[in-house]
């Protein structure tokens, strides 16, 4: 079914996930601050618009795709708010990773207004992005989520439904929050065994095949050499920064304090991030935690 | 091919994998210095023998299953040690899980008398070890451990050949070092879920799809209700226990210090199991590391 | 000098520290939700007021004593805050505990109206409340300092000056989470020591008169028995509570997150603050964290 | 009282120790395998003997000063051990840092022959061996440690009985984990403040004078420029080196492991000590784990 959709925020992830809708057959608004990224738009057939306010008029579905809660409070709530200019058929789908708290107030203020919101974090980075292959996880009401899942299938593969608005944020960071812990984990694994004379391709085999199977282990090998596409082998180029696991974690431990959630190894990993972006590795692939841990 | 092999330690694990080597048709003298679990094996069909000495000689393969190094040190060294009644023409199989410094001395002075040695940690449990499906990580010369695997393969399902002497060791306690990182990281992951008003189960299929997906969300969930089958929802009994999984990290710790090796989230897994005994939780699955997290 | 104070905020820390400024001889207006404390401090010869705006007009110097930040943010900021009745010739006193950020913001806005105003929490409890003795420490312009200093004096025995507003705050919570850490890390020593035979009071003689001295084990032992009067020997009874720790930890957490700080040590003291919580200890004294690391 | 003494192991802290027992007018027997040492002393008043045995004939007291535990039991311990040429009437007193359990292993086996033994490790450092103002923490019986207290007196300033043969290395350990514990706390926090704005200096004397106080902001501050005479403000030029911060960490988790005791802060002590050392700053003082926290 083709749908007129907005599309505000087009960068590094929005652009690619614009022009897969356009793909699928939709109108597609766009929006953003950077006009060249809007030229390239439509180009590939988009529509451009000048204002965020044109952008979300007339829409069945708004898609904002933002680096931080900030920008998406100031883009829907205020008095120069979306919030004014929507229309209740309009369903809001927010793709931001921002912290749950926010989420949920925006959705909140939509609501008393009568217009649907969900929030909708991704993974899966550029290449997911461009390739269409992104995971969604969201949170809203049932109906809402519905409504979402077939668009969301246009610019994705997976798309999970984690319970009400703020609930695809939570559930985004649990698993980042795993992710670091997983990643941070199997790197010190890893260089434990070498310095005891294993070597690691084998090591890594071993564990794969044992209970200390992961998705690191699987898809994303920490130490060089032993997976020739992962950004180890690489220089550690990314792939997804040890900046942006930076944030995610720092969302993580927010999430932590206001729910009172005891967090020891999520915590340390936080460290560990932080330690390395000291070290001014914050470019790095979030891989080279491993650096942390082998000797100079 | 039938081959007449000696079995020492026939405790919960030595047991039903010395009695999987039976009916897989071998010869296997059995000692234990506990009179009625010699008597079982028997009637399962082994050989009653009354000295470790017996049980040792005129065999092509010797395999000793004991509950820490000492005692594995006291049986092939010293004055009174095998080595002395040892045959060149004898491997030796040690299956107990013990730190790798002794295991490489053990291997070392066989090998000055000409005598081959592997060490062949295991995991997989009781359950496995009945069931003959157990995972063994060996550590040895590949000649030895080309005449060790068929033997194992009549009590195990995967055999990994991790490197030279000792090498069996520092695989299981890496491999198991990761397991509580996992364990631990996965339960904190789950709960602070929980605290922000998720369901674990949504959470749990959410995180085993993504980037978060490891052996415990996949097989052994440590929330109780979210997998039937698991430990969790059976109160805590164990599958593995704490206590035992307390032992493997310390050897761990021993393993890092030695090797100088930096190992943040094993120290902090060490330090949550070693909570978990001082509460009282010592003989709990070790997935019950998730009840600390969780609110009272 | 007598001044005329108004006073918001007559918890279990308010109330004595007004009680206290009406015995140094100033006229001190109070307010408060609660009208029985109210009560209470006009008894001790203190000045009723039914607004806070009352409260706050004509005074020389305004204190508030609140619960967190929203608090503070509510009586200050916004369209029924005091910053539309302070006179520029008031100098306002925050004592609350709250965010640096939430400080830096009531100061800026106070300050575009031309009222000085400076962040000054306190430690000491109510016992030193009471008494008089509490530490405060300053964030503000040298000369709001100066003119802060003699009042503050009225009321405690340590002024110190951290630096520009917001300075107390931040100084405040790097001192707190270093306590948790040496509550926490003296706890683990004296337990260690006790485990491998030691006797609690030897050993902490030992290290107060060594390199391991700091303020837990000069004033505040959390081992019980070894210091009569330390709350591990009353049961710990507070003192200073668990949840009060835990607050700060989440303050600190906050601060470290913000400015991108590398806090591990910290970042283990504050779980290990919420493991108690959720072992419902969130009443017991502070140094109760020694519990975790004793046996059952 | 004048004594006979012999002494073994004349390194840094040996060969100072040495010559004060010489400057206090005992006889003092020497023996070290580098001949140079020897002679050094020699020229001091000392007298040379060529095999420990000889050194440790005829003594009252009996020192020796060794870099590990297996140095200590093969001085004293085997087929060519000094327990075989110790006289019953000689005390030998242990001042090496080793392990309580190989303390203990020694003690037990010289009074099975009748002879007395006291562990007796040091804190203060070169600086402090020269200029006999040494620590020293004494594990053995009553009558034992009257016996060796003059004589430790003669090297250092404080000396205490932390109880029965072991107890003085439990304590020292216990002690010295605890000093990496503020170490790294006081880091972190000091370099959170930084960042936060704060003065190191103001803020160090803040918590100086607040329940944030220890040993490390009273004598030893980790942040460069905030005391001139501490190694931070001069390099990082030891003072007590990294890699012997982390030697006694590794005693106090093998300590903590055999104990079974939870250490938490120490095991992120003793993983932050391991780091500094794989990123090649093993001979820096250890308040180098301050640059862990500084940005680049």
């Amino acid at each position: 079914m083709s749908l007129t959709i907005g599309f505000i925020g087009l960068g590094n992830m929005g652009g690619p996930m614009a022009a897969n809708l356009v793909k699928a057959g939709h109108t597609v608004n766009v929006f953003d601050l950077n006009q060249s990224v809007v030229n390239q738009l439509v180009e590939q057939g988009a529509v451009a618009t000048t204002e965020a306010k044109h952008c979300a008029t007339g829409v069945d579905i708004l898609i904002s795709m933002l680096p931080a809660s900030k920008h998406v409070k100031s883009l829907y709530l205020g008095d120069a708010g979306l919030i004014h200019a929507l229309s209740t058929s309009t369903l809001v789908i927010d793709c931001s990773t921002i912290d749950a708290a926010s989420a949920r107030d925006v959705g909140a203020e939509l609501a008393a207004k009568g217009i649907a919101f969900v929030d909708a974090p991704v993974s899966g980075g550029v290449a997911g992005a461009t390739a269409g292959t992104l995971t969604f996880i969201v949170g809203g009401a049932q109906i809402d989520f519905d409504k979402a899942q077939p668009v969301l299938a246009d610019m994705g593969k997976n798309i999970f439904h984690a319970g009400d608005v703020g609930a695809g944020q939570v559930a985004k960071i649990c698993n980042n929050m795993l992710l670091s812990i997983l990643m941070a984990g199997t790197s010190e694994a890893l260089q434990m065994g070498i310095n005891n004379g294993l070597d690691a391709k084998v090591l890594s085999e071993i564990m794969t095949a044992s209970s200390g199977r992961n998705w690191t282990l699987e898809l994303y090998n920490p130490c060089p050499g032993v997976m020739a596409t992962a950004p180890a082998s690489n220089d550690y180029k990314p792939g997804f920064m040890v900046d942006l696991m930076a944030k995610d974690l720092g969302l993580a431990m927010e999430a932590a304090e206001q729910s009172n959630s005891s967090t020891p190894m999520g915590s340390m990993a936080k460290n560990l991030y932080t330690m390395l972006q000291e070290q001014g590795a914050g470019s790095d692939d979030f891989s080279a935690v491993f650096k942390l841990f082998s000797k100079e």
